[in-house]
């Protein structure tokens, strides 16, 4: 496979896309965003990496340090964790709080905000997690710069009032381990993370790996990343999953800062970046973008 | 009308349904109370004060507070009230977020839990409302001793989890003025008032006299006394404010610390106690006794 | 009283409402309505009867026939009805399956669709209804001209899929006693009764005189007639019962072809029409009249 | 591969689970299936056909036919059919009205109940569609003998009101082409097909080999195969889809007849079929069966 070639020809079939949706407004620090900024990295299984755009500059990695945190509390737990949140799609916005009403306090899934909450409340208690998610970015990705932005985990806080009420709403139910606060704190944290395609691409690929890190260690069983990409294909992308497995065919996993992890189980890791958003919260072009690859490669899951 | 008799036929005819129901035991220091107390009083427009039983004890009054801070906030606001709560009966649970979600943050009601933070958060921004509600409560009652429980209200806070998460929600949709810890340290100190039958009777009299209080003072204009009266009739006892309408007929508010506050328009106040709760949250014995009360007089409002 | 002047001060008042609102245009053939007829009837428990403007004209009662479907089914009925139809307000639109759904396929209470089927199915099987809401509102009325009109019963039934579902839908879950057919065929004809504000006055002035009709005879025990005025307060407006309970301070019941009968216990009952409708489905002028009317003469029940 | 010997090892493991589950008991005809019962069935996409157990026995293949009608109505549609059906997971049970209520008539997917019924009313429109699947199951697996169950077929109709409800309500949004009751007669007619394991897994092998079907025509073309193997995959079992793409990781769609057809891309067709079902309709033993299936061959589509 000629990957620089390819990834070419995905750029072209992107660029009418380029520049449409909405920039997440939400926060200040995001609202910043320029909608034609449009980058995409692959890592191979074989350790490859290629790319083009904006594919070397950071971003705010948002949701998708959830696909990351649930690899680190599924590495430590012994259990529990299936049992405070389900593995289903919602049906319903990735913020909604009449799902976890309905459902007596248990999120349907660890990609909903509510179940995020719930996987870091558990990585709280494993493990320091701070360090945790940011070493293993490090390691993974080989690029010790990786770093919280500040910024935008201060703004996340301060427009923090709909997750305060999940996170709340989640200890009305006693589905939280440890306090409010720290939950919060620690979630702002890891939604405020900036990598670049490369670094997001190099440190998913374990999961076209079989569990198989940069370094060649063991991050998780294979059978619980087969798991992991059957949510990430059934929940990872807000309430429009079912088109992007239509459409792409990939387990992915995309954040309101324009970021897709896209895992091709045997193959590779691709992350895609455009700050311009869809209704459902996901970066148009890079879904576009991944449409394009999938439609070239013929390598869609299905 | 010779009162202490009908009170006794009202205490007869109650008998039956002394020790039924659930104490609420969301809080230690309610858990407590016991299903076989029961109180009444009844206080008339022209100053008759009569009452039965437990009828001096005081207890925790709880949402029966929402009647007197909506009264407060509705004699010092200039229309900015209704424009952030609504007036409809809301078909959910008191403690729902669920209508708040469909219905962007604007809460049905000002007697379920999000309007009444929503009157709290009002008149907090237009009074200095711990002194506001203690004094208009021992000014109307005529008992200066009335005070907070202080160990309610703490416990109150430390079992807030649900009631912070829909402060947090309110504010997410802008519907706060003042900050959410704020707001629920006062929400939590209204229903951690502990009053008697007899005060809460004699503090309620005003709405059965056109708006005058004890003192002959104007509390509301009358044409506001008849739409607390109706948005009592319809909203003031829970999910259960058809069923109460349908076998009382009077305005009334209920509170799960037992007590029930009942409005004859034009002749007098009621208030029953009695910890035992049905399934909606309100006073089984309170209930049946002012069916009895309505029935015996035949002074239902319809 | 002099209720001719009362009524010309009410119509004054209620001038600039009309030609407000929508004509409800779900079937052809009330979408012609004209939305700057109105009229006014008033007939008092004495035998009075009072009207200006279109109060002679007849118009499709729709839901107003559900006050008196109600009151034959009870007046026959051994205690069963109650247990298929609640008396909650819904917090749902008139026509939702949603409520229905969430509680098992059992209606609210018996002023919503799902509810008013439930109440002509039991009047199916315990009289020949059709005579029966015929026979009556002609006895009480006076007029033995009233008719269904088959104009507008046809257009339902053309245009009732939402009415088969709901129907369907009860009988999914064993809350019917008769063929879906014959229930909706029922239901469409009672909706489709034509009557003019003064023939719903004086037919519904039993609600007002505690049960006991025109010629004397009683119709209701007084308790099950404060039940039916209690029902009709909190649940007689659609979605807006809380919001004319606060307005106008009566038991009434609107119905889409523009009409509202209010009760004024003791004293009168009331028939307002004009075809412009407000978001909720209630009589724009209507409503105004009836707020008119309270305010002048203070009679409402709060 | 050894099949044989592979498929005895895929009962091994099963025979835990046989007899587990609670067989579908709304309609008589199928509340006497047998538990203990169970097949599978292999059709590879190079023409073998393998099978142990119950696999040679036809049982009521319910929502199973929702596949095929789904690629009868794609393979004739001209782009009308997405407009009308959506494609994401419902996140609600397969038979809720309240989704098509909220979303205002549109079925979130092709595989609840209310999605399969457009398809269905789609398919009437553009094809005599008893033909058309009878003639194209038939055609696809060889045997001629197939069947609609005459008895089942009407056992459904009779206890069909929550369908009929499910397809009035579409017809009220204007999302029907077709007469109520020929939607319906069609839609219960499908689902009474009788089928074996063999059957299905052959007549299912073109969704395996990219669109080619047994006699080397093509159904589909290769997108709208790989589309519909996302929608299976997302939508395909009930409200547990997130579940079995967690334990199997195969795009599956089951029927509470108690079979499960699942295709493993590029290889095969696999139909199970056990009656016992869990609290989500699928079957417990055809679940398990899949589930040592993909963790013995290691071919999840993860």
């Amino acid at each position: 496979m000629d990957y620089p070639s390819l990834l070419e020809q995905v750029v072209d079939a992107t660029r009418p896309y380029l520049g449409s949706g909405r920039v997440a407004d939400y926060i200040p620090a995001l609202a910043e965003a320029d909608r034609h900024r449009f980058g995409i990295a692959l890592s191979t299984v074989d350790g490859q990496v290629h790319g083009t755009g904006d594919w070397t500059e950071p971003f705010s990695i948002q949701s998708i340090s959830k696909v990351f945190t649930l690899t680190l509390a599924l590495a430590r737990d012994e259990g529990t964790l299936w049992r405070r949140v389900g593995r289903e799609p919602s049906g319903t916005p990735f913020n909604s709080l009449v799902q976890l009403e309905t459902e007596q306090g248990i999120p349907r899934n660890p990609f909903i905000n509510a179940g995020a909450l719930v996987v870091t409340d558990r990585l709280l208690t494993l493990a320091d997690p701070d360090d945790a998610l940011l070493d293993f970015l490090r390691g993974e990705s080989g690029n010790r710069e990786i770093q919280v932005d500040a910024e935008v985990a201060r703004s996340e806080a301060e427009h923090g009032d709909r997750l305060a009420a999940l996170t709340h709403f989640l200890a009305s139910y006693g589905n939280l381990e440890n306090p409010v606060t720290s939950v919060l704190e620690q979630y702002f944290g890891q939604c405020s993370v900036a990598m670049s395609c490369r670094d997001l691409a190099v440190a998913g690929t374990f999961l076209a790996r079989q569990g198989i890190g940069s370094t060649g260690r063991r991050i998780l069983p294979s059978r619980d990343v087969k798991r992991t990409n059957a949510v990430m294909l059934t929940c990872g992308t807000y309430d429009a999953a079912g088109e992007f497995a239509y459409r792409v065919g990939l387990p992915g996993k995309s954040g309101v800062g324009g970021g897709i992890l896209a895992i091709v189980p045997g193959r590779c890791a691709l992350c895609v970046f455009s700050p311009g958003l869809d209704t459902a919260g996901n970066s148009v072009a890079g879904v576009a973008a991944l449409d394009a690859f999938t439609t070239l490669t013929g390598w869609s899951v299905f």
